[in-house]
């Protein structure tokens, strides 16, 4: 195995696809105070500390996968070292990479999983699962223990293993990347319609293992509505889970799997439910003078209907440099179906035309490109997420952009809805300030103060993003002592040397 | 706390409301050679073995919830010993209460139910919650091991906690009755749309307990769908989830407690997503010339739409007496939304008018007391019922109609599809035969060949039936060794002295 060069080191995506900052923004950015920062270390000279991996494990490990893919080298491993939060591209820009695994694995089907998990079981090796590595919350890393551990890279489970037009599922292996699924499932007619900002390079596994949900969620669905049926590999052995679209048989153990992050297991193998591509898909822009007007007219949307696929609704602050200055921009995205024009005229929306939209949909995964282009800027761009029931979400967006304010030195907080339904919706938050002397810390505190802030008004510490190792105390909280006992139990049974991915999600 | 003598014996409902058999199924009894029942036995002559609990334990729970709520008295104890499976029924009419529990106790509210568990932990008395009583697996009973144990009946929960209009949830005390949580609703203009054929007596703790899904699922979902948020006793404290309507933070806990039949807890209130009352409400029937055809025409209804609220279809031999004899039946109900009639014209079937699906509507709680009657007559009448993807669901129905028809003696087996997802659809059939001379014994054999066929074909053991003691073993053999170890370990830690429930769901 070696390991592709395609991906940018300490930031995101496709090198050539790399942005510079538009001149509305680096103005902003000199409003606020912020300096060019230093450029990035190049991967070569990454500080990565020798391996601690034991040759005996090493060959074990290699008579499973075969030698060519037990991988111990710097880079691969510093490529191992952690997602793509901002702290993690910071440390990865100053060349820091002392979190990393000692060793990249690369099994190549089910089995090979099982058979790390045994081994690394009876040798006590921590096991960090390892998708398209697009994780903001410390889902794959840096370690912040001692403790010896392999990234397991899953991307040779690429195979679709069954695709069932009847039933309209499709049985994927989970280290298959979304937008060649996409492409796999295009050529029969048939779409996932799960569109993350991470879509360019998270699996699906990943996927499952985060209860991921995609900008077309109002359409489609979160990740965790499309999966039917789950093959999971553990310490002790194979489980499956779903044999139905539905079931009274019992708790439904794929929710226990879903949202477990590597914790119990590797996701090997999923079932995930399929539409048919749309015949049509269009994209357009509507102003609503504030954000509290707008949020009511997408609660109706989400409660009575017709809901397109795509509804995205920016606060205020966020809409300031758009066509909807001044008010609020909802971008709205139909792939077929009915649109809403009368709903949101009676809502007092004014159509803004198709523009707004398609450029939405032209830059939707350029978020993570302009962040880079921030941090070369000496900004620090960084976001936070959370959902409550609608009757929550005013308390909530007022406190949670409060703490963001009265915790940073001149931030820029914006915020949209981007998912609704029935019963509420989510608030996601876009944080720009200057790096100053301390980034990564000063950015914890905000980030406390807010996800406390979130809690006591009601919210959930995460509504896309996971747990992984920032989260972990206030899930901890938000499940209370005897949930968190529930799943160390579950743990104990499955992992019984608490080898899985063992700093995320469960308190110790 | 008086039991009220609103509920039938040894059958359902309100006596008032018994039926006689029409003369069509009268002939056909006697063509399948069913010969007149023994009358039940009256409940005040039932034999009801003498309370094993002891004074102290009767004192404790009297400290707790008021001497006038702890009952020891047979008929109390008699009617909370089993539930309304034709096993139970028959046990019933011959006089058997060899399973009651041991006394039966009415707490007044969530405290008093936390109190009572552990004064029952303390003393290792076996706990079955009961809400409607309504369960035909032997979820609530009859106990089939000699340990003391108490029903904790929860209809004094029946309170409405909260009405949030804005979020479109009421949060609920468990013991409410569908019917009087629908009336409540209704003077506010929402509706759960949760109609299940136990309707008139089973409480939403129940539904929440058992993964209910009601006549009407195609168009409002199954019960765990609607429940956003549950608070649930254990006999270790207090477990509250769901704080939105989706999460990223871990596991869904909502999902662990959603069918978990009161082995690990009592869920004592619960938060579930309302609609709008329906502004019309209208039924009609459809005839197809086979059940393949019909299945064909319901699987585009749910994966493409419109998707009426309920959808019926009856196999060739439950169609053989009705309006659509020589073909099958389908029934639809719509509640406000689209029509259907291009879709299902397009694929071959024939408009049968209203009255088909008022017939349906007006007789959709009928069945239970049909099979009292069918008792009397010396007939046994039950049900099974499964669920699986699109693709499995020929061979599933042929399998489990041969395992029944093969190990009965001259049965008549009926099918429906009642329940329509876009990735497969529930099974579910009546059986019904002479009692002859062990009417439990043969259908134990009987249904013990068909849940084999079940399982062996793909299909889930239930979809909306749960798995109680019936189905206890094929549930094991369902989610395989690790799934019955992981719910083993949630249990032990939130039920240490396995007080909870203890004979149902999970295999010893």
């Amino acid at each position: 195995m070696s390991e592709s060069a395609e991906e940018r080191w300490a930031g995101w995506g496709d090198p050539a696809a790399a942005v510079s900052l538009p001149p509305s923004i680096a103005a902003l950015l000199e409003a606020l105070g912020v300096r060019p920062a230093a450029p990035s270390v190049d991967v070569a000279d990454v500080r990565v500390p020798e391996s601690r991996l034991p040759d005996e494990v090493r060959q074990a490990l290699a008579a499973v996968v075969g030698a060519a893919n037990v991988l111990t080298g710097p880079e691969a491993r510093a490529r191992h070292g952690g997602g793509k939060s901002t702290a993690d591209l910071v440390r990865q820009r100053a060349g820091d990479a002392a979190g990393a695994p000692d060793a990249v694995i690369y099994p190549g089907g089910h089995d090979e999983v099982v058979a790390v998990l045994r081994a690394c079981t009876e040798r006590r090796i921590a096991v960090v699962p390892f998708g398209g590595g697009t994780s903001v919350v410390g889902g794959v890393g840096p370690s912040l223990s001692g403790r010896p551990r392999i990234a397991l890279d899953l991307r040779r489970l690429d195979r679709l293993v069954e695709l069932d037009e009847v039933s309209r599922t499709a049985t994927f292996e989970a280290g298959v990347r979304a937008p060649r699924a996409e492409e796999i499932l295009a050529a029969r007619g048939f779409t996932l319609g799960h569109v993350p900002q991470s879509y360019e390079y998270a699996s699906l596994g990943g996927f499952a293992a985060t209860r991921s949900s995609g900008q077309a969620s109002a359409g489609y669905g979160r990740f965790d509505d499309m999966v039917v049926a789950l093959t999971v590999a553990t310490p002790v052995g194979t489980v499956h889970t779903g044999r139905a679209p539905a079931s009274a048989a019992g708790p439904d153990l794929r929710q226990l799997f879903l949202g477990s992050e590597g914790a119990l297991g590797v996701v090997t193998s999923l079932t995930v439910r399929l539409r048919p591509q749309p015949v049509s898909r269009r994209y357009e822009g509507w102003r609503f003078e504030s954000f509290e007007a707008g949020a009511l007219a997408v609660r109706r949307l989400a409660q009575d209907g017709p809901r397109p696929a795509v509804v995205r609704l920016s606060d205020e602050y966020e809409s300031a440099l758009g066509p909807a200055a001044g008010g609020c921009l909802l971008v709205l995205g139909y792939d077929d179906g009915t649109d809403a024009d009368a709903v949101l005229a009676a809502d007092g929306g004014t159509a803004l035309g198709p523009e707004p939209g398609q450029r939405w949909a032209a830059e939707r995964f350029a978020a993570p490109y302009l962040r880079d282009a921030l941090l070369d800027a000496g900004a620090y761009a960084e976001t936070l997420e959370t959902a409550a029931f609608w009757s929550r979400l005013p308390a909530l967006y007022a406190q949670v952009r409060a703490a963001l304010l009265d915790s940073l030195d001149r931030a820029l907080v914006l915020c949209h809805i981007s998912h609704v339904y029935e019963t509420g919706a989510s608030l996601y938050f876009t944080v720009v300030v200057a790096q100053g002397d301390d980034p990564v810390g000063a950015w914890q505190r905000a980030k406390a103060r807010a996800s406390d802030a979130i809690l006591a008004a009601g919210g959930t510490i995460s509504h896309h993003h996971g747990v992984g190792t920032e989260h972990r105390d206030w899930y901890a909280r938000e499940i209370g002592p005897l949930g968190v006992d529930a799943l160390r139990a579950v743990k104990a049974v499955l992992d019984p040397q608490g080898i899985m991915n063992p700093e995320v999600l469960i308190p110790d």
